[in-house]
């Protein structure tokens, strides 16, 4: 398989330390967002929203969303939970992930540490707001973690995986996350999973 | 099972739609999210990111995020595929309805139509850039619809429940969908489906 990538990101990250703990081989094309190489006629012939993480299957297909990824390559895995309803809780941390995590963990982390000159480009208002939004997310996770060492079925899934991406780079984005002593011990334990990669790696 | 339940937000319309398909009674239990009924410690305690739609299964399990508990009421029944890849597309679908739809066409609505005096409460400039990106999704699904007549595996699948959900009340974020003759034959036949209700129903 095929994976269309930019290192940095972390939705990219996810998918390749998903395949690397599962011994799936990925042949990495990196393709560089900043330079919009994702917004070429070529590029959108493959994914019409125009993003990165891509997986092309060895037939030809493709599917992008990085969490669509991860559940194709993890189901029937030990990192999807057989049970149906720890299935469905692993998915309600992923979709928390996109929708209340994603949008203001990882986006202040693009315009003050992937963007050249991002922080410029950003009022202190818009920081703000995600910084606001960002820490209403990892109290979320706090007050999870402190019942319970993974997100779902009470051990290691697709959804540690998921959120572990952006949570472990968030001071990259002018997050402190000293205060979350539940996250802080939850990142540490997903790190000690076998076959764990950084993200340089 | 128990749906804590807005009647007029779009998440929780998904949720009444796919039970009421597959034939399966939810005892809904309405909470007033303008009135704050979802930030009570009685609530945070049910579901600790404050938000519905939220499931209470019967044996007292709380399962939060709509396209979560899609999947759960979903799976093995025909509105998901049985092909692991088909059933990964599905969940792309839903996880761009999160990440590139929702937060643009149903945060527009909620500001417009929803929140009383709303209107007056957001800039002109926030709208723009609210119905700029929900543009970009509409094209999207545009361009996918064109040659298929559903969002995965060829046939009605929770994709096509979760982004009917707010597509179809598009116009009260002010979204014209006059240009978008794809997408509107495939919410006549998202309507066409046996079981299909109203999110006044």
């Amino acid at each position: 398989m095929r994976l269309y990538n930019m290192h940095n990101s972390g939705n990219c990250y996810k998918v390749r330390l998903t395949a690397h703990q599962l011994g799936l081989p990925l042949d990495i094309v990196n393709v560089d967002v900043l330079a919009q190489e994702t917004r070429t006629g070529t590029f959108l012939a493959k994914n019409p929203n125009g993003r990165v993480p891509l997986l092309e299957t060895d037939d030809g297909r493709f599917l992008p969303e990085s969490n669509a990824i991860l559940f194709y390559l993890g189901e029937n895995t030990p990192l999807v939970p057989e049970d149906a309803f720890e299935r469905a809780q692993m998915l309600q941390w992923m979709f928390f992930e996109q929708y209340s995590h994603e949008p203001y963990i990882a986006v202040a982390r693009f315009w003050l540490s992937i963007k050249p000159g991002g922080r410029d480009e950003i009022s202190e208002s818009q920081l703000a707001a995600w910084h606001e939004r960002g820490h209403q997310a990892l109290g979320v996770m706090e007050k999870h973690l402190m019942y319970t060492d993974f997100f779902a079925a009470n051990r290691y899934t697709l959804a540690d995986i998921a959120l572990y991406a952006y949570t472990h780079a968030a001071g990259d984005g002018g997050f402190d996350l000293a205060p979350y002593e539940a996250v802080r011990a939850w990142l540490a334990r997903v790190e000690a999973q076998p076959r764990h990669i950084t993200m340089k790696a």
